[in-house]
């Protein structure tokens, strides 16, 4: 399924409680990411930009899907 | 037998204390879980609406069935 | 020896000092472990109960076989 | 070398500063270890009986053999 | 795509909250890395500069490419 | 090159700053250990003796080799 | 790349900040790594000499080559 949210809008929550948004342009099943025009949140408050980030799958700790697929 | 609990209301309790309430759209032997309809709980009240997450298995304490199977 | 415990009393302890004990109805060589008629123990008191609960090996300390084999 | 201290008294250490000492009636490559007639002890001090426990490999910092090979 | 940023400046960032800055000579599928000319920073103050650093996979939390590709 | 040790004097320091002296009789790939005629230390100080341990390879932090090779 | 930098100077930095610094006479896929003349180090100061030590990889946090290769 996270195959079809490619392209899509993502939150990416990871076990440090920070989170990424942005457009998903890749998933693999360890859930590395890669998000494109993504920002950094932590409380919701946006922390940083970053254009094009990958993350390591072994720090998710959930994937939200923000678009309807 | 949790393939068994597809389409059914669970709680799934990470290990940061945090739990995930919704329907189970689909499942892994890793414990990936997707839900869907999802609300997070803290100490029992309610914190966010999930329309769609995926949650990483390592991070799974355990799966609660509410639904009779 | 564990498929010898199928069906008995067991206790599950987590390393999160929280123990979950019930009968045991299933268990994979990873002591993922699925528990039915359960209840939550926390220094020994009882916390919540549980119709059926899936516990993901990684998280389990040690099983106590309470029942006779 | 483990294999021939099965059926022998045995302590065995987990990374939570617990000791579980009994007889091993079995431990495999993981060292995920049944003891029988097993008792816990924090600093020395009996903490409780086990008639039968089966402790998880990945829990163990050290096995030590306490009868003779 | 790591692949496609090879011999680009990137930032690692670790679990420990340092970040490492260079160009990348190498990367594999575990996120291993090589950093050539790169510096420490921690709260975006350089620390240290490293010629040639080898940076192990499994403690990256994610890895910001800054060049175009 | 750790084969070439076996019976050798070692010291294993373990991730939890505790080390263990003794002569190795034995150690695999993933650096799961038996020593003899063994010593606990902590901070240089000499805690208990063991007749006989086996450390279970994913807490070694390292081994130190103290006899010559 | 690490293969070219046997027999070189290198630094290992461990998780527990602790760096390791000597000849590093071998090293394989998940940086278990062998220094030889080596020294420990905590805050840039010298705290013990090693004649021989073998590092599990698992702990590594990087691996600097001082040396030219």
């Amino acid at each position: 399924m996270l195959q079809k949210a490619i392209s899509k809008q993502v939150s990416v929550r990871l076990k440090n409680e920070i989170e990424y948004r942005g457009k998903m342009s890749s998933v693999d099943p360890y859930m590395n990411v890669i998000l494109v025009d993504a920002e950094e949140q932590e409380n919701g408050a946006k922390k940083a930009n970053y254009g094009k980030v990958v993350i390591r799958g072994n720090n998710v700790l959930y994937i939200k899907i923000e678009d309807k697929l």
